[in-house]
């Protein structure tokens, strides 16, 4: 890792570590911010998929002749009309078609598309294509999908494990044996939705030399276009990514799916601009979601609380297909085995298929879920030791330079002052003694790992950065990183401003397109600010020294004498002697010096051996972020409802680049946090439907429902990261639900293991204890 | 000059000099290509523009309350909601307002402007603009306004003579007094408009930020950012400027005009994106034309054909503004200074205001009025001299390693082997020898001299380009040039392929937006092909190198053992050991090397001690351009239509890159000269008001016009060029019309000169000789 490149800036502070209004703040406030779903092309048409309606069946008969001759339909495709090729995140473990062939797995399943003149034509011609099933025997229970007898739903597979992470690290049997207390529970997860507000949409047109240009919700332009190219069999070369502005990502568009192939399909067969903009039903039955998970776990610790070892026994609810779900189940096997420091530390988990809508990608995926069992978990032992979990948790804490369990170095960790600054904003101590005697109000806490910066789990974690020296003496950014609403544009910006010695405004940052901006593995794993951030301190490390050195004839000085402030090039000792950028810009275009431009680049760490690429044991990641949350709750016993009164969240986000854009981060996590601690869930009907495909049904907070947050920021300077920094877009939801789930036992009493904690199961909890009659 | 990067490259000839098909052929064939007057933005408005009627007067008072009360109204702006700032092409010469103030000058002058929610309601709008005017006396002809009691047209001069240009080389007197033969004449050339298919046409916006995009129908994205940073007072780095498809250029866009500034000041004041597109009759007067010159030539030769003196005293004339004319003047002097080996040349111009419709850039500027005048003495020398004017020509044709006589170096010349050439192909003597007896039959010649790559006269003739290696293994050209229609994208494209070793196919090159590619001083002066050219190959060379380093290690072998071919790398000796491009990339972005960009730069030849600005002598040209044309015509002494039987037209473009852009490019060229020789004029009432502002009545040659033309490339192997190749976008029709001239006085043996030579003027001129009663 390139610790020079994290150290030589140190900034004189003028722009990163400031409350900088968000470059994209205007547009958005104004309205006039254009998104995907606002753009229209000329003669552009209206793409709409079939999904089938049943969970699984062969396909006998596709009759698609009365929709063709529906006047105003353009194409009426089926799989017949496509390329089939299967795809999935792992390309090894393809298994879906962007159009069914012979089979669906799953209510949902796109069987056909049509592209016509409007909506209501689509629509109409949707209900015109008669599909023949032959309902096959079904299964959505995971743990009975895993039987030998189960119906099958892979055909081409032996059973319905798609996938079996195994690893035992130390001796468990041992840390048992040696603990004092020995404690075991069963927790469930549910289907969580990413209810974005804007709905998945892509547009695609092909020009008339065969070149397409898709315009896209994705988090990963050029890993989309990549995967365009092997679904729909078109040269790399001719296809071209664009992302507008976005209203949010969380995952459901980190990668491509089946919207993507089958628009561009839909513009091949009509030789039109198609876009396909999914309804909300169609966005709960068409896009992924965070996998259902059950974790029997296992925790052993000796009486002065120290933590001996843990086991996992886990049930993973693929769906129907494997999307994500293969890399879900190595990160829960990676974060169960990280967090504190367990010697001995056993998992076992299996990713099972099931004849429901699949997982995919989900802000903290495969975290989120196990968290929410170990941090339970850890308040049961902390309970039983009648030790404060507060405690309990600093004791057994991760901290700098340890290696985790599962081999990861930790080059940074706030994970203690994280513990003790939300401890001390909650006043634990006081608020506990208040609330120990089951008086319905009382505080949690729970803390995560996480990576800061993805990982080289997939073999890459690339972004690339180049930056212009303009005429007008201001920098031109191209970046291939997606800023899908969570301000990533703000803090590259930031950065290039620091590094440059200029404000924020003398940065044009160019967004995603493939065809001009860097190459980028894109947005997840909480990777834009670390990755991406270090590729855009390079490329300004490279500009810079390109303009010092053309400055060094212009002021007569040695470069050792100059610094870039102030959108000037001073002589140090003689800061009067100085020259401004636009007069560098304007004699690198004139006097036949190149042009300035400063080119970074960012793929790290490399792989060691040790790598194992089913647990992900010793993963390569190029940092670790760390979390503390403390909540206060109110549990209503007449009605169930959990009020919170407070929540804290801290964060060690390395060094905050943008203060405020952290913030925006962590309130919003908890907001998501929160729903999937109370209120989230996707629920399926016996005959596979979903039940509540809807914003009305499917209840996530809204601006009335969301509670009092403090964020407190820890900065841990990374060594790895630009100015320090790290990632935490996904560490702000991790911690949420347990923390929430141990409030509300030291409330009532009552520990809940089945998320989410809705008003019904407290109240029926309640009543099962005697209360409320 | 960087010589390496011409002689490098040998090519093997797979690409370039091959009759590729331009890159944009598909798209403008089936209709797709979006042209600048295609684009609709959401919101946006239409501007227009009140232009004066009255050719000369003071603005007394301006009335807008009634047009601003207009619903549909959203704005409406005069000279006082502007910041009145003068342009002009030379800053220090600015003489004109975007919006007039106090006074206008010409009938066109822009007076006010409006948007408004469509076009009706802007057109009546305009109407409701109560302008007072109190006129004053006017001025047409240039040979009046150079008295001194003429009316004054700008009150801060002393005079109406905008620049006066002198220079004398050798001794004109002697020369004069050693010749055997000295003819006297005086010329006039005409205005002649640009007729561009797509007029002239802007489309402004601002974000909410307060930066502009500008689309418009410009040959030069990065100066028009400059200019308009200027004219509008707008911070340089807050604009952007792009270029779309573009309906033709000729010169009319070669500069920031009056359209450009007026729509951002509309889009200033509404707030939303404004439109103005020009209609048919406002291109005549709101945009530039071609300067008319009256030129009085002297010249004198020995009885052997040795040509030994010339002089030039020009009138030209400006008409209300400078724009374009003072370059125009340096460039008519340049190159009536250089054509032929006269020893002893002098030239006298004066640039004269008027009361009309000013001049501007267009193609051949300042050298198609002098090469009219120049090229009909000599063919009436060589009458006086009963010497065969090929011959003459041949006596004294320019030649490689000639210095001019106003010291322009020739690298390069195949002006004998064009007037040899086109000579053969109308088998010149035998057809003369037809045409001999004055027969209604005729042939003429006319030869010329041009840059073959602009100049420095202005302090830059800069181009960048920047090749960036994409995943997929074909290349990202990003260049600053601008395609306008003459097929540059091809050409570059072609240079691009040839240098890296692939097909053309494999290059895509990303147009001009000035946020995205690298600046280059636009499109003019003939010279894409070899500014931008070069700066194609040298980050090609660029690139090439870069990719070459890398293969080294993934070939083991060294880089001098390496070639690029094929899209693969090869090691020569062995060449089944090979990585593709592909791989190259793969290796680049994800092994920690940076990603491959090359970037390439061009700004020359430096100007030296001996320039002078105004009469330009010593201009640094990076190479230069001949040419001879030969033309058949036939006279219809009943209708004195002029029939063009054959036209031959042989032209040195260094190495032709695409010969069928070559082609295209002469068959365009002769076809403007033909119009400029026979029918072009726009032609002034007495009061001002132009007679033809419509393509009616402005007659350029149709299809069914067209005679059969027959292109002759001559290939001199420019050492500057690229791959050897100069421009020739000009050169192609600045001998046109004196060669037709020359025809029509073989074929009746009268001698016009004065442009265009009309059937009117042709039956008076026969009328007057006694023919046709």
């Amino acid at each position: 890792m390139d610790n020079a490149v994290a150290t030589e800036f140190n900034g004189s502070g003028s722009v990163v570590g400031e409350r900088v209004a968000r470059v994209d703040a205007r547009e958005k406030v104004t309205g006039a911010a254009i998104y995907t779903t606002d753009m229209r092309l000329p003669g552009m048409l209206v793409g709409k998929i079939l999904r089938s309606p049943l969970p699984h069946a062969r396909i006998t008969n596709i009759d698609v002749t009365r929709a063709r001759r529906l006047p105003g339909v353009k194409a009426v495709i089926t799989a017949d009309d496509t390329p089939k090729i299967k795809f999935s995140v792992i390309p090894q473990l393809a298994d879906k078609l962007p159009l069914a062939a012979g089979k669906i797995r799953f209510v949902g399943d796109e069987v056909a598309a049509v592209a016509a003149i409007d909506e209501d034509t689509a629509e109409e011609a949707l209900e015109f294509i008669k599909v023949d099933y032959e309902p096959l025997p079904t299964v959505f229970d995971p743990e009975k999908a895993i039987q030998p007898d189960a119906p099958r739903i892979h055909e081409h597979l032996e059973s319905n494990i798609a996938r079996h992470a195994f690893i035992e690290i130390g001796d468990v049997q041992k840390g048992f044996a040696e603990s004092d207390y020995i404690l075991e529970e069963r927790f469930t997860t549910q289907t969580q939705a990413h209810t974005c507000l804007e709905t998945q949409t892509t547009i695609a047109t092909f020009d008339s030399s065969g070149r397409l240009t898709l315009w896209s919700t994705t988090q990963v332009p050029h890993d989309m276009r990549q995967r365009i190219s092997h679904a729909c069999n078109l040269s790399l070369k001719n296809i071209r990514v664009i992302k507008p502005y976005m209203g949010g990502g969380f995952g459901r568009s980190c990668k491509m799916e089946t919207v993507e192939p089958i628009t561009v399909f839909l513009a091949q067969a009509t030789g039109r601009p198609v876009k396909i903009s999914l309804s909300r039903q169609d966005e709960f039955y068409g896009t992924r979601c965070r996998h259902p998970f059950i974790i029997k776990v296992k925790m052993g610790a000796k009486k002065d609380g120290t933590l001996l070892a843990k086991e996992a026994y886990v049930v993973m609810d693929n769906g129907a297909y494997n999307s994500y779900g293969p890399a879900v189940l190595s990160y829960a096997c990676t974060w169960f085995c990280a967090l504190y420091r367990f010697p001995n530390v056993k998992f076992d988990g299996r990713l099972v298929y099931t004849n429901k809508n699949y997982g995919g990608a989900m802000r903290g995926f495969g975290d989120v879920q196990v968290t929410f069992a170990h941090e339970s978990m850890v308040d049961k032992i902390a309970s039983e030791l009648r030790m404060d979990p507060k405690e309990l948790r600093l004791k057994n804490a991760n901290q700098t330079g340890d290696m985790t369990a599962n081999l990861m170095r930790i080059t940074s960790c706030g994970l203690k002052e994280c513990i003790e600054k939300s401890s001390e904003a909650i006043q634990w101590e006081k608020t506990r003694k208040e609330t120990s005697k089951h008086s319905s109000r009382g505080v949690g806490m729970a803390c995560m790992i996480y990576t800061g910066g993805a990982s080289m789990g997939s073999g890459v974690n690339y972004s690339g950065a180049s930056i212009t020296l303009d005429w007008s003496g201001a920098f031109t950014l191209a970046m291939g990183a997606s800023d899908i609403g969570q301000g990533s544009d703000t803090i590259l910006s930031q950065i290039a401003a620091e590094a440059l010695g200029v404000s924020i405004d003398q940065i044009r940052l160019v967004g995603t397109d493939t065809s001009i901006t860097p190459p980028c593995a894109g947005t997840y794993g909480s990777r834009v600010t670390l990755c991406a951030g270090n590729a855009v301190l390079r490329a300004a490390k490279d500009a810079r020294s390109k303009i010092l050195g053309l400055a060094s004839g212009m002021l007569d000085a040695d470069i050792s004498e100059l610094e870039l402030r102030d959108g000037k090039v001073l002589v140090k000792k003689s800061p009067s002697s100085s020259i401004d950028l636009a007069q560098v810009a304007a004699s690198s275009y004139l006097k036949k010096n190149a042009p300035i431009v400063g080119v970074g680049y960012f793929n790290e760490p490399p792989q060691t051996k040790d790598f194992d690429p089913i647990t992900w044991y010793a993963l390569p990641v190029p940092c670790l972020a760390f979390a503390a949350q403390v909540v206060e709750v109110e549990v209503d016993r007449e009605t169930g409802k959990v009020n919170i009164l407070r929540f804290i969240a801290a964060h060690d986000a390395g060094k905050a680049i943008n203060p405020m854009c952290c913030e925006g981060q962590i309130e919003g996590g908890v907001v998501q946090g929160i729903g999937l601690a109370l209120t989230e869930e996707v629920k399926l009907q016996p005959d596979g439907k979903i039940m509540n495909p809807n914003l009305t049904d499917y209840t996530i907070l809204t601006a009335m429902d969301i509670p009092p947050i403090s964020s407190i920021i820890v900065e841990s300077n990374e060594p790895n990261g630009p100015f320090g920094a790290k990632g935490i877009g996904e560490a702000v939801l991790i911690p949420t639900a347990p923390a929430v789930a141990n409030a509300i036992y030291d409330a009532i009493g009552i520990r809940f293991t089945e998320l989410p904690i809705t008003s019904e199961k407290i109240l029926k909890a309640l009543k099962e204890r005697g209360e409320n009659r």
